[in-house]
């Protein structure tokens, strides 16, 4: 199936608006490396499937895990107006970019001049940031931040109030002049789970403290949750009263989320250029300055990673499997076994190497091209970097 | 002991050069974090250590470890004026830098066009570039570059020819006319090692195979080693015939180098702010975006760090251990034993995170703060970063 890919508000609406300029590179084969590539129906596919399933005000998708105004345009036509931030750049950036209908910050910051800088662009855009703590609402108030939500932890140990403490807090926000629009909670340590049922069971457990929580502050956002576990509060958005879905890396995925089985595909890859090959191994341009390593080692299809260094990956490409749909096992080989292994990729040859974790992968890349198949479509600066 | 601080050239030399503009931080705790920190003593002690050991061109300074051309500068006024490169990137932004006296790029490159845009920088730099196929061979031939080394594989499983077929691929290249400087070789895998006696033998060993695959290319360079060894190859450049070694984390240091006694001190930090805490944890900005974590964790000075996310790192103070000199134990404790965990830190305060691994971290920030103490001396760019 092919769909509509939507271009960006920013660029030209032409009918060549995905075509490359003159000069530019119009196959991947001819893109530089190691470079970002996104597959646009792959992408529209993600998008339209979270859209149907979030329509609208109920998500709230995060661009940390994209960093690209153009990609958060192509959201905001799928029907979301609202987005979260991790950074204050990133709430700059997309304020500048005309994406600030509703934008929060869902990290506690203590730097007055930086929330200064976010104070200013109130009068163009909707700003709202997480506070836990009375020193983070003294330095919102000083910055003349108007509204804020209460961040209310909710098991995972990091930033979030005590939920006893949420409304205490939210009083005195008031008292310092600030709106309180409501409460967040993040469940990271739910996000991903062998044991669906389990996180489900956890998930919303989670979310009766967050209601109760919200209940003292007061407000109507209850904002949460994630890609791991979007299809729990989609399912249950009237039991756990959770207002909006905070989900970033279900545009692009990775390896980390692909286990879940959920119904996104995986749109990024880092395009690599095997530059060395020996008879056990092949070598390629795509390295530890090019992927988030946190997660472990990236993957290539059909092919095992050995390690990554700064610039480079090695890998070898591995046995085939039975083609006669059994399991591989000890026993002897059925007819159709294919027990060679294939052949390592030529030098110059290209790999497509998918990271394990999308968020941190993007950061490091200036820009992203997007391909459908061997086109290249078009490409999209990684415009909301650093902080 | 305080040091003189050498600044770069293109900055600035009067007495001033290491303050700060009006308006700019001056002291540590008013930087926006999270934020580099280069300790400038900690700097000019390893910069001077080693060029103690590896004078003048027995040191090619790498500069993937810290990208930057303000820092390869303060390396050449130790008195080192050749320089490896990771990416073209780094050496067409050194030879700008006007330290392009003689740049190696030690990584293959199949890309024409990049080579070319190397080639052009040839009537003003000495440029080099490693080689190790017929491929790398022919691209190089095709962009117009004048000088290689053979690249020979001496043990890491990535680049490099194998040790036999070096000689063929040195006359391969002489007949595209291009001019064979020598060999180089990178056993990566003898960097760090628990036997320092074992990564001497082995050292020792993996140069005898380039040495000999030196006699079979010719010319007057062989280059191999790095920072975890550069005192065996200090010791034994007689016995091995190498005649410069490629170091490059020695000039700023993380925690994967720190546990072998080496002679170089912690320079590089990130600092961070505690954005929230709790009775048992406390949150810091300094997060997977801003440290290569593929070597781990990261650590905190009297700290345990729990997990990074993304913006975040979540640690807990530690113990303090007995202050009487013995080893804790089991045992019942000393007079002076402090059993007691030190308070976590508060909201707003700050903390020096210290990366696992130098080079990716240095390549996802946008400059680095020198320091001493608490007073900021200067900003540089950290300006070789991408490809």
């Amino acid at each position: 199936m092919r769909v509509r890919v939507s271009p960006p508000a920013r660029m030209s609406t032409s009918p060549s608006a995905h075509r490359p300029t003159a000069g530019a590179p119009r196959v991947v084969s001819d893109l530089p490396t190691p470079a970002v590539l996104v597959d646009v129906d792959a992408l529209e596919h993600n998008l339209a499937t979270m859209a149907a399933r979030l329509p609208g005000a109920l998500l709230r998708p995060h661009v940390k895990a994209h960093k690209s105004t153009a990609l958060a345009e192509m959201q905001r036509r799928h029907g979301h107006r609202s987005f979260t931030c991790a950074t204050v750049r990133e709430m700059i950036g997309m304020a500048h970019a005309g994406l600030g209908d509703d934008l929060l910050l869902a990290n506690e910051v203590l730097d007055v001049e930086r929330l200064r800088s976010l104070a200013a662009l109130q009068d163009r855009a909707m700003v709202t940031v997480a506070v836990d703590s009375d020193a983070t609402i003294d330095a919102a108030a000083k910055a003349g931040i108007r509204h804020v939500l209460i961040d209310v932890n909710i098991g995972l140990p990091r930033c979030g109030c005590q939920p006893r403490d949420a409304g205490r807090l939210a009083d005195f926000a008031r008292s310092r002049g600030i709106d309180v629009r409501g409460v967040m909670g993040y469940e990271g340590h739910l996000m991903v789970s062998d044991d669906r049922d389990a996180q489900r069971r956890e998930t919303l457990s989670a979310m009766q403290v967050l209601r109760t929580a919200a209940r003292d502050v007061g407000g109507v956002i209850v904002s949460a949750g994630g890609t791991g576990n979007h299809d729990v509060h989609a399912e249950h958005l009237h039991d756990t009263g959770v207002t909006e879905v905070q989900a970033g890396s279900y545009a692009l995925m990775d390896t980390y989320y692909s286990t879940l089985g959920l119904p996104f595909r995986q749109a990024l890859t880092i395009l690599g250029t095997v530059v060395s090959t020996q008879e056990k191994w092949a070598v390629a341009d795509v390295g530890l300055k090019s992927l988030g390593m946190d997660h472990g080692n990236p993957s290539i299809a059909g092919c095992k990673v050995w390690f990554c260094s700064d610039e480079h990956i090695t890998f070898a490409t591995e046995k085939p499997e039975s083609t006669e749909g059994g399991k591989a096992s000890g026993g002897s080989a059925g007819s159709n076994t294919v027990l060679e292994r294939a052949p390592q990729p030529t030098v110059g040859s290209r790999v497509r190497v998918i990271p394990a974790h999308v968020d941190p992968t993007m950061a490091m890349h200036e820009h992203m091209w997007l391909v459908r198949g061997d086109d290249v479509l078009d490409r999209w600066p990684i415009d909301l970097r650093g902080w």
